[in-house]
Order: C-alpha cells, then structure tokens, then sequence
C-alpha cells in the first residue's frame, strides 16, 4: 500500500521539500555540493559545455543518463557564426532561471499559488576592455538590470516579502554582485 | 571583382578582428553593447529563457532569425524533473565558454594556431543558505577550480602569456570574481 502523500504547490512537491530541509538540519554535510561542466572549444567563437554528474546530499548523484550540451558563439559582429547565445548573455539565463526556482520553490513553501512569473534582463558591456583598448573600462557587465512580473492571487505585500528573501539566498544573485573566488590552472 | 582577403586563424577572420578593433579605437561609442533575457517560468524547478537580440556596435542587431531557447531545471534531488541543467552549473558554462572565445580570438590576434582547448571546471556549493538553514554560509559557490588544457605548437611561455591576458580581459570571469551591481524592480 502507497501511504506517501504528494503536495504540489507550483509543481513543487512539498512535503519532499520539507523533508529535504529536515534531512540537511539533522546532517548539514547533506547541503555540500560539488557541480561540474568540461567544456571542449569547437571553432571560432564556438565553444560546447558538457553537464552530466554532480557531487551532493551524500553521494554522486546518477540521474542523468546522458550529458547536457550547452553552446556558445557569437553572433557576426563578434566575428563568429550565431550557433548560440554567447557567455555574457548565458549569465542573463543564469540568473533567471536561479530567481526563478528560488522563487517557485519559496513560494510553495509558504503556500503561495503562482499563476506566472517572467523575467526581463538587460546587462551594458564595454567591449574595450575585452578588445584590449582601454584598462578604465571592465570587461564584465557595468550593470545588469531585472524585472520580475508575477501573477498569484496572494497578497501584493506577500509578493514583496517572498522576492526580498529569494533575493537574499539566490545562488546566482550571489555570483553575480559579490566577489567569487576562481583558481584557474593550465595543463598540457 | 571581390577584392577581400580572409586570412582564418582558429576559425577567426584576423582582417575582420583588426577591423573591428580599429573601427572601436576610432569610435569608442561601437564598444557599447547591450545585451538581453527573457525568462518564462513552466512548472516546478524548469524555466526557459528566450535570446534574440541586442544592441552594439551602433545599431540593433538584426543577426537572429529566431531566438535561441535555453532550458534551466533541477535534477530529483533539488526537487525538479532533470530536463535540463541548472542555473549554477549555467554559470560554469558561461564562464568557460568566456575564456574560450577570449583565448581563441587573443591566439587568432598573436597569430597563435590553437590544436584543441579544453576546460574543466568545479565548483563547490553548500545549499544551507539557499534553503534558508543558515546566514553563515553564502548563497552561491564557495569556490570555483578551472583547468585549462591547450594543445598548440606556440612555446609554452606564449600560452602561459595569453592565459594571463585573457583572464584579465575575460567579461565572465570578472563578473564571477568581482562585485556586478544589480538593479531589480518587480511589476504585477
């Protein structure tokens, strides 16, 4: 006999997420995560990422039986042939697709329905620095800027609260504004 | 009479890249991109994120028939349904597909032909602060390793040379390793 009961909120099954959340406060060890990607330079500007195991709540997760292929080019004016969106505009997605589950996630966890939510990013790059023609100028974004639009029938303050607190505790938010450290070294 | 010559290095049209860098030190204003997102949010852990056009090098671009489609999810474990990678194992993508343009087009610049490239990356992350268990750990990674791997029959000290350069001029890497300002607003 089936006893488990599944929530979905948003799709979110919550009573696995709260049962996540207890597992991790008996065992935080269960919270460290190591994720992966090897990617191998194509021609040109293009590039492909493979995304296949990771290392996390314990163990080396196995769920996915093939890779994911992620490319990346650029468009003509950045001297290459548009296979796909390049590296800046790939951080965009990043950090959408971030807001976007921590928010779905959050709001199934305080019993929130969302109808929909969107995201629209801008982000203003000098390409000075990467070309080499100026050391004032960064090579990253100057700044990035996003709209959240959402529908739920949930309170407005409710709303405000719930993308105050997933700004607070996104991954990629994280990356994005504050310092990462990254140690690079080269083989072969 | 098509009097253009196209001198390729790495699949890099060097008289192109020259070009356009001259056009840039003539009109700084051409370096000014501005790159965009739109992310939908589908069920639980997935959304998908649309990019098609930008501005730069004077005008809207024109180049992208249709939009390229990235898919973000999670895998079981993080609650989701695995179809497609997630948003920090994004950033690893957008990060190593950055340092392989910017060392393709440095290497097609300093005449350096490029045999194959390659790029393993990981990145270590404790989940505590995304599910809100603890203000003592950050959101996003902890720490990021990146190993690259050339082959090439430039010396050494040439490679160990554009590696530096290229982490210096790198978009994506600057925007992992320093502060990015992030302006959100939510509308509906």
């Amino acid at each position: 006999m089936n006893t488990q009961t599944s929530t979905l909120v948003n799709g979110v099954d919550v009573a696995q997420l709260v049962a996540t959340v207890n597992a991790i406060k008996q065992n935080p060890d269960l919270a460290r995560f190591q994720f992966r990607a090897h990617n191998e330079w194509i021609d040109g500007g293009h590039s492909q990422t493979s995304i296949q195991g990771f290392y996390g709540a314990g163990q080396e997760d196995a769920s996915r039986r093939k890779p994911f292929i992620l490319d990346g080019d650029e468009p003509p004016v950045l001297l290459s042939g548009n296979s796909a969106p390049n590296a800046v505009e790939a951080v965009l997605h990043a950090l959408a697709s971030c807001l976007a589950v921590g928010f779905i996630y959050n709001a199934a966890a305080r019993g929130i329905n969302v109808e929909s939510l969107n995201f629209d990013l801008e982000g203003d790059l000098d390409l000075r620095a990467f070309l080499g023609l100026s050391e004032e100028v960064r090579p990253g974004y100057e700044s990035i800027r996003l709209t959240y639009r959402v529908k739920s029938d949930a309170p407005h303050e409710k709303i405000v609260d719930l993308c105050d607190y997933v700004q607070k505790t996104s991954p990629v938010l994280d990356i994005v504004r504050n310092p990462i450290p990254v140690s690079i070294s080269l083989k072969g």
